[in-house]
């Protein structure tokens, strides 16, 4: 792994952990898998650790932050689109009234998907998100998206690769909106980002190879498609996960369950409404219910980032 | 990157390669990209290398050795299917009649690859493919099929590994076909295997989290595909291609075309009836036709099997 000067302020004593609980049990998961005279023992080859993304390794309200660089793009491409001035949900968006972009449904949602994220080449929608990610604002906190990641994550994520573990971003959100940044941001290199997808066309424009992003679905990386995301693009089970709502259920139960080693599964819990937000059970981004019933059950770590993180960001 | 024992007797002096022309454009390449002095210096993190499987890692004649697993795998599945005594193209692998199984034309093809291929878990489908690699013998050289692989080909990405290259399989052949044996074979591991594949789906059976492998297919990693795969498994585009047929076409255009950067495609031409076999143009089986023409054009190398390597297995 080559040194990635962008992280080199985050430490790998977990400063940003309280001794909790949670900690210990992860540090002891860690030591134990990671030590040859350990009967846990992993050789490095095996040691793959798979993480969620929104909620796990940056914040996800009041939405998803990548639904707010959908809604960022549509108001820059409404210039050339004149037509969207009168037509639902694009109307909503460029007048701010989210009542009507709501009412428009799961089809608005795809359609303002599709608008947003297809047409181009993939070099130009890399390039589209490098500049919005470095330059665009969250609504509320108004800061840079990549200052809402977890600097606790962020020193595990560093923790576990300094001990000879893969770690792979498995993500609902897009895998070429995350690439972009993850490695800078995470020190997770592009080739470990697993996320839902668009379909992609190899065309040969002007003797140049290009690959033209499709308005449709190619894999959805979310729930039960965490799992095959895995099965398809690291070829090995996970030894352990980090989640934090029920879209991550799969994930942990088929890293964690039936296998005669030792497995790690965590829960990031936020209950955190001063520093960053609380939620579980009932809200529409991020619910968590099911896996929060089913981790005492699995032996699951549940995180309260509250009481277990000495700092958020 | 852990020493591969079982790739111990592979050596980094590309001794199975004679002092050639091809040999020595190839070497020319890797040290120019490794030389930190040099202006086409890559850093290692983006020392991609892309290899296609068939035809250019291992042979493929008379026909894809994925081919005679499947038949292999409908002579073992008939005693569960009685039917198949009556049906064709099933009859016809059972009775050996070839002819009839070529009759049932692309839907008998679909037939037997969804009949051998698909209905058990992931880990059952490995175990199936572990077997089979370890005992099973080529029709016509009545050797194990890892022992039909090119060991010019297995220094050259040993070589490119000790390089600091990450190599990468990227082949219309099963993704869950190839990545049983691909390290202990290429020294490729897993998670470096890009391939075909048929659909997931994540299910619990007596709260055991399994994959089923369905009966359609989810991606065909060939032709204008394999950039697509690429852009999908890996993220970046390589600097250098490997491939022997119209398969590797775009493959191959997508790696050197339009690069500021110096690039390198490889064309494997099959030129040894007496070694192994020769064949480009007049084949069905890895035809090479439009990416011979192309190659001088785009400065792609071109292996010449005969002449250019000492040893071929
Ligand atoms: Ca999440
Ligand atoms: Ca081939």
């Amino acid at each position: 792994l080559e040194e990635n000067e962008a992280l080199a302020n985050i430490d790998t004593v977990l400063s940003g952990w309280n001794e909790s609980t949670a900690r210990t049990k992860i540090m002891q998961f860690i030591d134990a898998v990671t030590d040859p005279n350990d009967p846990n023992y992993v050789k490095p080859a095996d040691r793959i650790a798979v993480f969620d993304n929104d909620g796990t390794l940056w914040s996800e309200h009041p939405f998803y932050f990548q639904g707010y660089f959908a809604l960022d793009r549509i108001k820059s491409l409404a210039p050339q689109n004149p037509n969207w001035q009168n037509e639902q949900p694009f109307k909503g968006i460029l007048t701010g009234d989210m009542a009507a972009v709501q009412a428009a449904g799961e089809k608005g949602i795809v359609e303002v998907m599709m608008a947003s994220h297809a047409g181009m080449t993939t070099d130009q929608f890399e390039q589209i998100v490098t500049q919005w990610i470095d330059t665009a604002k969250h609504p509320t906190k108004q800061v840079p998206y990549t200052q809402l990641t977890f600097k606790p994550m962020k020193e595990l994520v560093k923790y576990l690769q300094q001990h000879q573990f893969k770690c792979y971003i498995v993500s609902g959100g897009g895998i070429d909106f995350m690439r972009p940044w993850t490695y800078k941001t995470y020190g997770i290199p592009k080739s470990n980002v697993v996320g839902s997808s668009l379909k992609l066309v190899f065309e040969m424009r002007n003797d140049t190879p290009v690959l033209i992003r499709q308005a449709a679905v190619d894999f959805i990386d979310d729930g039960p498609g965490k799992p095959v995301g895995i099965a398809k693009f690291i070829g090995k089970k996970p030894i352990a996960a980090f989640g934090n709502s029920d879209g991550d259920l799969q994930m942990l139960q088929y890293t964690t369950v039936g296998e005669p080693g030792l497995r790690l599964g965590v829960i990031i819990h936020h209950t955190d409404a001063e520093r960053e937000w609380a939620y579980d059970r009932n809200t529409a981004v991020g619910k968590l219910d099911k896996a929060l019933d089913e981790a005492p059950k699995r032996g699951w770590v549940v995180v309260d980032m509250k009481n277990d993180w000495k700092t958020i960001y």
